[in-house]
């Protein structure tokens, strides 16, 4: 099952099964293209994992960790399906990367790895937004992955069972492809990293683990259109500019 | 004025005025000794600064950075006047950090330095408690930042006018003073915070800004009493366990 936020006609925000083009919502049909789509879930937190693609690692010049990388972002940073987001100011490098995003589906702490999948409501594609110019220069990275807009997150939340283990994970910018990977290239899968991240934090409904991307991530410029494709989930679209 | 977050008899969370040793809210008054204080605000993140004490960053062996140190504590973190801690499991250094909380008052972005008092709703005391094992390892200090209850804030929030530029900022660990500094040894003083996080971050109101800490940062260990102490805002008090 495939589930998308939105905007009615009248404004109200909704939330619809969506079956091909069409979205449903109390005996109502829309058309997917013709509604505003809002993120999928509203995340207290998205907890993000650095380096867990082996090739993007090593195209970054860094090692594979040997336990999960985490970074935050806020909420701040929420950004949804067909929505331009703006770079900070004195940017000059901004990177598209394309990740798998597993959104939460009860409070929970402490969960066994045999246990992760019952917290899993489902997945969503993630551009993890980043301004290279700050985060190599940062400890911690706030102005480099924390700046508004740099989570656009969507267009749906897809049950487990539509998503292979293999799902490719692409990204394009203008057309062309980018990022090219799948999701069983993950050095710490899923359950993993369901289990490490509430060791230590609790994580509450329709907050967000962004599970790394891979390859081939891509300098944007200004105007830039920029497309995330899941394997089952579908394709996440958002453009760039500048300020 | 001094506000303070609290669950009347009721249970019912409200907020009242606090003089003294009393708080009131709606024709009614309490003991603020007897109500159930909560964190003065509800911050969709709290953004801390680190290192913003030239003698603290040299008793953890740092320089003093040239730009603030941003690091975030989701809202997991929080946890109030009165509330009991638990450390991350298999911790060994847990340490308190006495910090200024600053309370935003509006959403805003691309605040300017002098217009910074404007998003300004109060200040609090805030205990940047501080698992020093993984913060150490990290790239990011989130197993070392924010873990659940990792920000305990309150006990109220005081306006601007009630906080001295020299207010003593303490803490104590089971009665014993540990930490010792001052407003006015703030490297990036407040409005600068404000200008420099917004030209990156929307603040939303109830957001925070934790300050940094004061040299004299003290482990902590089973069973002990933290205050933290600003002069102006009043005795913020917690314990800490171990799981």
């Amino acid at each position: 099952m495939k589930y998308a936020r939105f905007r009615d006609p009248a404004g109200a925000v909704r939330r619809g099964t969506v079956h091909g083009e069409t979205v449903y919502f109390g005996g109502q049909e829309y058309d997917f293209d013709e509604v505003q789509v809002l993120p999928p879930c509203e995340p207290s937190k998205i907890v993000c994992i650095g380096r867990n693609y082996a090739a993007h690692a090593a195209e970054m010049g860094n090692d594979v960790p040997d336990r999960p990388l985490l970074f935050l972002k806020p909420p701040n940073t929420l950004a949804g399906h067909g929505d331009t987001i703006t770079a900070p100011a004195d940017t000059e490098r901004l990177e598209v990367e394309a990740e798998l995003g597993v959104v939460i589906s009860e409070q929970c702490r402490n969960v066994d790895e045999a246990d992760a999948m019952d917290v899993v409501a489902g997945y969503t594609c993630v551009d993890d937004v980043s301004n290279r110019d700050d985060q190599r220069q940062e400890q911690n990275w706030v102005r480099g992955k924390a700046f508004d807009g740099a989570a656009p997150i969507g267009p749906v939340l897809a049950t487990p069972d539509e998503v292979p283990a293999d799902a490719g994970v692409r990204s394009y910018v203008d057309g062309e492809p980018a990022q090219a990977g799948s999701l069983d290239q993950l050095i710490f899968p899923v359950p993993e990293l369901v289990a490490e991240i509430t060791s230590y934090l609790t994580l509450e409904p329709g907050d967000v683990i962004a599970t790394g991307t891979p390859e081939g991530v891509t300098p944007l410029s200004e105007g830039d259109e920029v497309a995330i494709e899941i394997d089952g989930i579908g394709r996440l679209e958002h453009s760039v500019r500048w300020p």
